[in-house]
């Protein structure tokens, strides 16, 4: 069963990433190219201590802290750059270790800072639940092979029950070239 | 946990469904508007009787055979109707409830009859996994509510490893209307 360091480690590098979001009361498709950059921080650094200390919760529970970085292109506006980069930091339940909190500095809802609820199923799948004021998030991610993740977003409304957008990105590992190529 | 028979009962009826499908090595995305009927059929329907024989299981073994029916349009060739009809027949396994064998009259991945061996993971997740000559597909298709299932659904190369095509659909369920509508 995979825990949170194990998928931190599984995930960082570049990803080149195709995500599909179905609108789906107006039942449009909507469909983003994109480049990410999950990259490693140390539990030391100063923006990961802050965001525990803006979450009061302890700094020494933080484990595998990483920041996402993202660039890309929808084709509902092809002019507009869509980028930005966050902060995430998992602190894994001292009881159960498939289960825990993942705070972000940014949200993916709503652009404020978020907490969610994250558990691993049985075959692997990494589950994230986020309230915000107005909506909720459900995430699931998981890995077909080493080079290859699939993640479905849900934004749901805050009741829970109705879906606004489900999305659905399927990620590409992209392996760096050598500066001698 | 889910079992077979209420995961059957839960996806009788109509559907409209966003299906996107990502084509990995081109990055291309595909766009699927269709409408999907999911109906029961009973054990004792030639056609499910006809499809236990052909796969050499004994048909008292079947459980909650259904008719899929779709009928939808693509992006990449809107003047193509796509639209075809399956019969399935899960054959649960007798020592482990949340796993058996579906069969098909049709496959996903190549138009031949098919085998595939699903099961429910924890969080009520249904997976099947079918092995062709050529290719896997692996889908996995779990409810948000009553009336909104996704599918998430891969089509590997027969060694397993590489994906060709994953793609992804949103499915609402349609109320049927009164006739005094």
């Amino acid at each position: 069963m995979l825990d949170i360091q194990q998928f931190v480690a599984n995930s960082i590098g570049n990803w080149r990433s195709q995500r599909s979001a179905h609108h789906m009361i107006f039942s449009h498709f909507e469909a983003v190219q994109s480049e990410i950059a999950i990259a490693s921080m140390s539990v030391d650094d100063p923006e990961v201590i802050a965001l525990c200390e803006m979450n009061s919760i302890d700094r020494k529970l933080a484990v595998s802290p990483f920041r996402m970085t993202w660039a890309g292109q929808s084709d509902w506006d092809e002019n507009e750059a869509l980028k930005g980069t966050c902060i995430l930091v998992p602190i894994p339940d001292l009881e159960h270790l498939n289960r825990g909190k993942l705070l972000r500095d940014q949200g993916y809802a709503e652009e404020i800072p978020a907490v969610g609820d994250y558990h691993f199923t049985d075959d692997d799948t990494f589950v994230l639940i986020t309230a915000y004021d107005r909506a909720a998030a459900e995430e699931k991610i998981w890995f077909v092979n080493p080079n290859v993740r699939c993640r479905v977003s849900l934004i749901k409304t805050s009741a829970g029950s109705g879906v606004v957008t489900a999305s659905f990105s399927s990620e590409i590992r992209q392996l760096v070239k050598e500066a001698t190529d």
